[in-house]
C-alpha cells in the first residue's frame, strides 16, 4: 500500500428535503451568488426550493453555466461576483454547474492577471471563495471533490484544476431530484461514476486490500441498479443508492493508498473538446481500447474484477481479463451508450493525430499509471476507438 | 436509505515515515502538551520520532494515561494544559490516548462547575481544543472520529462524549507501529474493529446497498488480514490492511444512511466498568448472546453476513444467520479471545442485575436500533453470556 493522505471537509448533507438546511449552512451576513445552468431547476422546482431556504440572504443569480463549463461564461460570471461583491456561491446543477462554480471560487481571489492561468499553468488552488452546491445530477464526485474541469471553444481546450481550497463547505444532495432526470443523462452519470471507479482502481495489485474491496462495492451496485434507476428513477431507493455510488466513486477515498490510471480521462476530454460529445460517453469510447492496449499490464487487476464485480469464475487470468473488458463494453452499450468514436461523428480521420499534439502541447506526455502513454501511445489507442 | 450528513475534517496521514509531517501539521507558535500511556513508546522509538518531530515547539509531557482512560487522570493533565497555558495536544498512543485527549479537548474550553458533566449531562462538543494523534495501537477508531469514552473507578461509570468540535485536526497512522503490538492487542484491535462493523452493519435491511457493501468489505478485509497479522506483525502490508480497516471501520462512513445498534457497547462496557476486562473482549462476551436474543429482528441482516462474509451458500436464512453468529464466535476464539463471562470471573452471578441497574441509572433504557433493549433485555443478554 501506498502512503497518502485522506482530507476531506465538505460537509455532505444527504436526504429528502435536505435542502431547507441551506439556510442555516451559509453564514446569515452573506451575499450570495446561485449559479445554474440551462434552467431545468426551473421545472423541476428545485428553484424555487433553494430560493425558498435562502430566504434572508441577500442573493444574485447566474444562469446559462453549460455543460463543459465554458471559460467566456465563467468570466461574464466572474464580473458579476466583483461587481456585486458576492462573498458566498452557491452551484445548483451538476458537475458542470459544480466545477464552473469551482473555479470562480479560485478565480475570485486569483491575483494574477489572467484567471485562465490558473488552468493552463496548473495553479493549485489553496484558498477559494466559500461555496456549497445542491447536486442536481448524479455523476461527476464533484460535489465532494476539490477538483473541475473547463473548456475553452476557441481554443478546443479542457484542462483541470484542484487544489485544498475547492471542497465545497457543503453539499445537498436530495435523491429526489433524480427522478426529473432524463434516461440519457442518468445513463451518463452510472457510466461517468462507473468509469471514476475504475480510473482509480484497474492498475495493479499493490496489496490494498479494502480499496479494491470498496471499490468494487461501489461498481456492484452500480451494476444492481443501473438498469432499475434508467428504468425508473422516481424509486427512492434506488436513486439514493445511484447518487450515493456517484459520490463515493470520486471523492477521493478510494484512490488513497494505490496508483490511479486517469488515462482514459485525459484521452477521453480531448474528444469532448474537439466534438462536444457528452463526457461520459467519451469515456465509454476510449477505455475500451485504452485497456485492449494496456492489457499485459492491466491483466492481473481485470480478472479480479471480472470474478468480483462480474462474477466470472472459470478461465485463465487472460480470459477473464478479456471477458473483463467485454463485459463492460456491454455495460456501457446495456444502457444505449455507444461505444466507437464513428457512432458519434463521420469526421474521425485524423483525429487521433490532432488529440496527440493537443495533449503533448499540454504536457500531458506521460499518462497512464505506469507513465508510458505517450501522446504517439494515445494516438493508437484513438485509432483503436474509432 | 435514511437521511444522514457526512461530515469528517480530520486530515489522516497514512503510511510509513509519516510522523515526521508533525512538525507542519501542528502550528509553529502553540506550547504542546504531548500524551500517551504507559510508556511503550519509549520502547518502540515512537517517543523519539514524535519528539524529533516537535522540534522547534514548546513541549510539555504528560504520561501515565491508562486504558480505559481513568477521569481522576485526565483532571492532573486538565491541571497541567491550565498551568502550562497549554493550546494543543498531541495523543501519542491508541484508543485510550486518543478518548483521554479528546476529553481533555473538550474540558479545557469548558466552562462549566466539573468537567464530569460533559459526560454525565451527555453535552456536546462544539468547540474544543486543536488536537492532532500519533497512532500506535489500531483498535477502536478514534483516530478519525468525534467520539471519546471515559472511566471513573470510584462509581464504576464508563461513559461516552463526542461532537463536532472533537474531530482531531490530524492523525498520524504508521502501518510500522504495528509490529511492536502484542498478540493480545492485535487480537484485541481485529477484535474491536470487525464489532464496530457489527454493530453499525448488523440491523435491518433499509436497501442502503453502497453502505452494506462497504461494511462487508472491512469484515471481509479483516478476516483475511487477521491471521497474518497476529502470526506477524511486521508484514507491512498485511499491518496497513490492519490499521485502515481499524480506521474505516468506526469513522463514520458506514453507519450513513443506516440505524445502528450499539447495544453490545453499552452492555459490554459495564463489564469493564465493574471488572476491568479489556474493552474488545467485554465486545466478544456480548454480541453472541445480544444476536440470539435478538434473533428474529436481525436474521435477514445475518443471513446476508453469512453469505457474503463466510461465504455460506446452502440453507434456509434462519440456517444461515444462526451460523452467522456461530462463524462471529469462533473467529473471535481463533484469536485466543474467551466469549464467556466466567472465562475471565469467578464472581459472576449477580452481575447482570448490577450492569442493569447501572443501565438505567445513565439513562439506556432504550438501546438497539429498535430501541427495545431495556435494562430487563440486557439482564437476559449478560446471563445468557455468562
Amino acid at each position: 500500500m501506498k502512503n497518502f493522505e485522506l482530507y476531506n471537509p465538505t460537509n455532505l448533507v444527504f436526504g429528502k428535503g435536505q435542502i431547507a438546511k441551506i439556510k442555516t449552512l451559509i453564514p446569515a451576513d452573506s451575499k450570495v451568488l446561485m449559479l445554474y445552468g440551462g434552467g431545468s431547476i426551473k421545472k423541476n422546482g428545485l428553484y424555487e426550493q433553494t430560493l425558498a431556504a435562502l430566504e434572508g440572504h441577500e442573493v444574485v443569480e447566474f444562469a446559462g453555466i453549460e455543460a463543459n463549463p465554458e471559460y467566456q461564461t465563467l468570466l461574464k460570471a466572474l464580473a458579476v461576483i466583483k461587481e456585486e461583491k458576492i462573498d458566498f456561491l452557491l452551484a445548483v446543477g451538476g458537475g458542470s454547474v459544480i466545477d464552473g462554480t469551482k473555479f470562480l471560487s479560485s478565480a475570485a481571489l486569483y491575483e494574477g492577471d489572467s484567471p485562465w492561468d490558473i488552468l493552463a499553468n496548473r495553479i493549485r488552488t489553496v484558498k477559494g471563495m466559500p461555496f456549497g452546491t445542491v447536486l442536481t445530477l448524479p455523476a461527476t464526485g464533484s460535489e465532494m471533490n476539490s477538483g473541475a474541469v473547463v473548456s475553452r471553444k476557441e481554443t478546443h481546450e479542457k484542462l483541470a484544476m484542484g487544489g485544498p481550497g475547492l471542497f465545497p463547505q457543503f453539499s445537498i444532495c436530495d435523491p429526489e431530484v433524480v427522478r426529473t432526470i432524463p434516461q440519457r443523462q442518468l445513463a451518463n452519470g452510472v457510466a461517468d461514476a462507473f468509469t471514476h471507479v475504475l480510473e482509480q482502481y484497474m492498475t495493479y495489485p499493490t496489496n490494498a486490500h479494502l480499496q479494491d474491496r470498496i471499490s468494487e462495492s461501489i461498481m456492484q451496485t452500480l451494476v444492481e441498479v443501473a438498469p432499475k434507476v434508467i428504468a425508473d428513477p422516481s424509486n427512492y431507493d434506488v436513486a439514493a443508492n445511484f447518487m450515493w455510488c456517484c459520490t463515493m466513486a470520486l471523492n477521493g477515498l478510494i484512490q488513497k493508498g494505490v496508483p490511479t490510471d486517469w488515462s482514459v480521462h485525459m484521452i477521453a476530454h480531448e474528444i469532448t473538446a474537439h466534438y462536444g460529445v457528452d463526457h461520459a460517453r467519451t469515456l465509454a469510447i476510449i477505455l475500451p481500447s485504452a485497456y485492449h492496449h494496456q492489457f499485459d499490464k492491466k491483466k492481473e487487476k481485470l480478472a479480479q474484477y471480472a470474478e468480483r464485480v462480474w462474477n466470472v469464475t472459470e478461465g485463465t487470468v487472460e480470459e477473464k481479463a478479456k471477458l473483463a473488458i467485454e463485459k463492460t463494453e456491454q455495460f456501457y452499450q446495456s444502457m444505449n451508450i455507444k461505444t466507437r468514436l464513428r457512432d458519434y461523428t463521420e469526421d474521425y480521420e485524423g483525429f487521433a493525430g490532432k488529440a496527440a499534439q493537443s495533449l503533448k502541447d499540454h504536457g500531458l506526455a506521460k499518462l497512464g499509471e505506469h507513465g508510458d502513454i505517450t501522446p504517439e501511445v494515445a494516438k493508437k489507442i484513438i485509432e483503436m476507438a474509432y
